[in-house]
């Protein structure tokens, strides 16, 4: 903290310590305007800025904000599985805020893509928690270069829109620490958000606001996180249990901050506590003075277009590319069919809307190039019925085509904040259109505009390409200008699966829940840790995607670099006369576990730009945690010993190879107790030598014999030894107490 | 109860009452001389009677026992769909017990199959509850009609072998009412078996010998359970909890009566609860009194294997019959192959596993009947590799032969009690044979041995024929024979289904637990219920099995009989020459529902016999319940008001047809509070009235305006009326105060 800061806690009024502990407004911090503590600015993010201009205290419309650079939503930004990129972009929307004199962006939103169904999905990163956390991570740091704060959200377990406000999260302590929580725990422990904003719903019957466990417990003393936790706007239902579970701040307010002195003032708050959440706006207005206190500060319009055009460019995954039919020349007799080129989709709905510095269309690209097409919009973008006519002109315009570019996707109605989808399909019509346009024309590639997975499967066969463009921002059109005509190659690898059917979704018996709750039921079982652990299909796996280059993996392998450290090394090489980038990607894959672990989960990933016939040698470190699962019998995380591979390639189900490596474990041993079976005293080190004294002893009076038939050993071992009694006899309950007193004798 | 009774509780001093709610010994009730009161003997069921030859204090071999009739196990009784020759097994097991003095048979048990691996599955009746409790209760009520008790076990959600003295079932309040409740509600509600006993399991945490609100609040508050409780063998690990839970008594007993009689003392255990636990070992010793005092009883052994041998034609299902492979003509050129047509498999083995009265193989029973056969084991009923020469003499058997009857199966070591199966397949060295011999001849039935669910489809196409023939007991030989020459016709239908590999099923996420819990992540969605409702494939669906007669379903209608009951009438034709019997079945389909529902439930079921050509029409009533679900949110069953699809078919996937109802539904209704959201205020019916008043009164200068844009109104609709503020601004909460007056005026 700089000299210059302003008061402490100290110097406040138990008023004016409540007062800081709710907005000033819908979009303000409280200021002490007596002690010189100013309200700054906070907006919603988090793919850009979105400062409302509407009233302060109340808001109609989400639409209505101050110009920023739209960049790709986290739907594109997660599949260019870029950090340093997605860096740049931070720095990018940092930069936006100090013009705007917003202290702190609302973002980035690192809730696990549980279903695809789920409405905000668009601005979720993955489904995969290790992506998640390494991907936003560089939103967080890359704003807070610039001075300004974010806002890591929604924490925890806000995984579907429908009746968020209510619903009960109910998920087991394991798949919470192996799923939904590691995104937030590592951007946490790496990069520090200045806030973080807690979710809307329940976990386990608790509001995330009023959670102690969750924001005092887990967050600040095991992950060390030093910033403010404010609630999501509308989250917190009782000021003083929220306060007391470590919520620093209440948005919007409420102006009930007469409770919280109230409650200091009877006990139901401990003055530390007040003390601790109130320092922590100060603490927050301090981290931030500096960049509020430029004036006149502008951003560069065009480099940060440049930026969204970059990230938009790596935001793209090629499905498929059957007889190369992308790139397309750009002398060639082209038709675009779909209104999504010429109005595109490039953002989601909701809280995250923004009002973009700049924007152009895909044809509006094609026009400034100078490059020839024909075009038919075919559909409107809405969900009325099929328009016959447009149909009709769409077909005649690709009759002649050498290659149709079909922009197919949902429109904006079909998935937002606020709700969730019904159906991973495409409007109806819009297939209707394809296979219309495919009997015409058999030279066809799609782009998919849409913010969470479509299904592709049940109409893939009348496209020879599909590019999944997602949501690409403001820059999208001239991305895919780029990707289209080769300028650029695609480099984007998926951060969620695509299904075959979305009941194939493991979470889709327990979706989106009823009567208040969401059981989680899969448990750590989500996305590809599902499908590639009990062999499922898929359309297409997490991890891929095309290039117009060709890759290759070798020399794969893997050191122990520590008891339960690893690297691993592997050389890439561009096969192609194509400049492009190849994602190696790592995956780990438990051997015998004590529970039931996915088949493999990435540990690690590294894109790597290769010009043609170019190649690299890459190593990544595995750590500790990499090989860990979360036992909820030690409550903590557990290393077993024994042999782990690693596996290296460029989707969950492209693995080029896989190396091996024998860790130690980390020790940790459950003591035996009379509730351990007989089979678990067999395998325990000390244990064993206790019932090898047992078999001596068996029959010789005092204690009963053991079993010698087969099946009552096989009963016997499955038997806490305090129930021997059913296998042995009344002698059961003496045999149990000497291999208790025993155990004690040896285990000293 | 007669005058000639026993003393009551009131005659006994502390220890004696005390000295009741454990047993005598292993296999005997608590006597007390000096009152005159007996030590009655109980035994192992449930498919015949397991008096153990061995020590009564402890025992080392299961299978040494007094030789009495094996009937099929519940694998195959269970899939006769034959309520009425089940109450005749009952009978003849009540019969048994007369003649060898045994007051209570412990069985049946009705756990649910939740997954086909569970150990146990091979005495456990069905995925479906409905079934497994219409079927079930013929034991208990047949047996009982003798005199003699029945133990319904194993209450509750002992679904799994693994760990089970420890594991906790970890299950949702709905899936514990709709799934694995009803098979034991329907029975003790309709049969009120003497004893049920508990399960060793941990129900959501708590033992079910300790757990008051599964053997006090349900069983005997809710279902009027009148019998008493006992534990599984080594189930009760504290003499006080469970005492005071519920659990009158103690198996097998653990001497530690004192226990009980100082918690008396000191006021743990209230004189109340001691007296009530005590006075039903009491009225259970009445209950046997004049059973037990018959002397010289000799059941007919004859009569009891021909009720054996009837079951056993009743369960086997046809699964594939290709080119009409089955039956075979007597004088055909015949070759047998598979060890388990000259030793079979007839029983499960653990606490279940009885010594036959008599013993016909198949092999036997051709040889009796003057059949000629060619027979070649082919394999080792044991787990060792394959044998090349029996393979080789196999295929040599089978190459000339018109029709190959293979005996395939899972040989005794691959399923017992005790222990959970790994796997679906059958050995592979069976396959491998099934191929070889396949290549030689193509005529080929496979007659299946097996107590739970093997997979077929891995193999089948080798196979005209396949006949599931389970577990078939002791007159399985000569009911085969039955079968497979045309005496009769199949009849039975699959109380599971087969699903087309293991990993399709949906417990398998959470099979089978780790660290002491097992989640039932699948909820209500079972078997059936989850292929079904998420439109899987399977190999074969519930209720399906073939026979050698066809049928028609025609004329289905249904008419409501009150608000929310229905009756439905079909009628069956045997439309072949040849007389059998088909199961109507009836599924219950919901419309829209408040809550997730399985596409359709098994509801009621008829076996019909008819003559080749006849016909006959049948109506089935369906009750409040059929329609039913568990509603945690008002902690009762529900029956929402709108239409219900009845279907009637011969298995879960062949609807013949489907009648539709409109239920008034029963009328619950929840209040509305500020947690209640502004949409759900909408629908209601005075809550919209409010909704109205509040669009008039809106943006008076006292109220808010409500937003009329289409999104914030979508996002209002979801939010409870407390977080208004957050859409409408500061007026938020004073529009939620003005709503609730509204309403409490208008809901008077």
């Amino acid at each position: 903290m700089s000299g210059n800061t302003y008061p402490s806690v100290n110097d406040l009024t138990l008023e004016e310590k409540a007062s800081l502990t709710s907005g000033g407004d819908a979009w303000h911090l409280q200021g002490i305007e007596s002690k010189g503590i100013p309200g700054y600015m906070i907006t919603d993010g988090p793919h850009g800025l979105r400062k409302s201009l509407a009233s302060s205290t109340g808001e109609t419309d989400l639409n209505d904000s101050v110009p920023a650079t739209c960049f790709p939503p986290a739907a594109g930004l997660s599949s260019s599985w870029n950090p340093e990129l997605i860096h740049k972009v931070g720095e990018a929307m940092g930069e936006e805020c100090i013009q705007e004199k917003v202290a702190v962006i609302l973002g980035p939103g690192v809730n696990i893509k549980r279903n695809p169904l789920g409405g905000r999905c668009f601005e979720y990163w993955s489904e995969d928690p290790y992506l998640a956390g390494h991907e936003a991570v560089g939103i967080v740091a890359g704003v807070q270069s610039k001075g300004v704060g974010t806002s890591l959200k929604h924490f925890a377990a806000n995984n579907q829109e429908t009746d968020r406000l209510r619903i009960s999260a109910n998920i087991s302590q394991r798949a919470l620490r192996e799923i939904y929580f590691p995104a937030f725990e590592y951007i946490v422990k790496t990069a520090q958000p200045w806030t973080i904003m807690c979710s809307y719903n329940r976990i386990n019957g608790v509001h995330s606001a009023q959670n102690r466990w969750l924001l005092t417990d887990v967050l600040r003393d095991e992950w060390g996180f030093k910033g403010i936790v404010m609630s999501d706007w509308g989250a917190d239902h009782d000021r003083v249990a929220s306060l007391n579970a470590g919520l620093n701040l209440e948005m919007p307010p409420s102006y009930t901050d007469d409770q919280i002195v109230y409650a200091a003032r009877d006990g139901r708050i401990q003055p530390e506590q007040l003390d601790r959440m109130a320092q922590g706006m100060i603490d927050l207005a301090n981290k931030t003075r500096a960049a509020m206190s430029i004036d006149g500060y502008r951003f560069d319009v065009d480099a940060h277009d440049e930026v969204a055009h970059q990230a938009a460019v790596e935001s793209m995954v090629l499905l498929k590319n059957d007889d190369a039919i992308l790139p397309v020349a750009k002398d060639a007799k082209i038709a675009v069919i779909g209104e999504f080129a010429r109005t595109p989709r490039y953002q989601g709905g909701g809280s995250s809307h923004i009002t973009p510095t700049k924007m152009t269309s895909f044809l509006d690209t094609l026009t400034a190039r100078g490059v020839d097409a024909q075009f038919a919009p075919g559909f409107t973008l809405d969900l009325e019925p099929a328009d016959k006519a447009l149909e009709t002109e769409a077909v005649e315009t690709a009759k002649n085509a050498d290659v149709v570019l079909m922009f197919l996707g949902l429109p904006e109605a079909a998935e937002s904040e606020g709700f969730d989808r019904e159906t991973l399909d495409i409007p109806a019509k819009q297939i209707e259109l394809l296979e219309a346009v495919a009997a015409a024309n058999k030279n066809i590639a799609v782009v998919l505009s849409n913010g969470s997975v479509v299904s592709v499967a049940p109409w893939a066969a009348n496209a020879k390409g599909v590019l999944e463009s997602w949501l690409l921002g403001q820059a999208g059109g001239a991305a895919l200008a780029d990707v289209i005509f080769g300028e650029a190659s695609p480099s984007g690898k998926l951060a969620q699966s695509v299904p075959m059917s979305i009941n194939d979704d493991p979470s889709m018996i327990n979706w989106p829940g009823e009567e208040g709750h969401v059981d989680y039921g899969e448990g750590v079982f989500v996305g590809y840790r599902y499908y590639d652990t009990y062999g499922k299909a898929v359309d297409y796996p997490f991890g891929y995607g095309l290039s117009y280059a060709t890759f290759e993996l070798s020399g794969i392998k893997a050191e122990k670099t520590g008891a339960n450290t690893a690297r691993v090394s592997v050389t890439v090489a561009n096969t192609s006369d194509v400049d492009a980038a190849e994602t190696v990607q790592v995956y780990v894959a438990p051997g015998k576990a004590a529970v039931s672990r996915p088949r493999h989960e990435l540990k690690g990933f590294r894109k790597v730009f290769l010009k043609g016939g170019e190649s690299a040698e890459i190593s990544l470190d595995l750590d500790e945690r990499a090989f860990a699962y979360w036992s909820e019998k030690f409550d903590d995380w557990r290393v077993e010993a024994g042999e782990y591979g690693i596996e290296v390639g460029t989707s969950s189900r492209d693995i080029a190879g896989v190396a091996t490596v024998a860790l130690d474990g980390d020790g940790k041993a459950e003591p035996l107790t009379e509730w351990s079976t007989f089979g678990e005293w067999s395998c325990d080190p000390v244990g064993s030598k206790v019932v090898s004294a047992m078999y001596e002893a068996g029959g010789n009076g005092e204690l009963p014999k053991l079993p010698d038939n087969d099946m009552m050993r096989m009963f016997l071992n499955s038997t806490p030894i305090n129930s021997m009694s059913t296998i042995v006899g009344e002698g059961g309950k003496r045999t149990a107490a000497f291999m208790l007193d025993e155990y004690a004798k040896l285990a000293k």
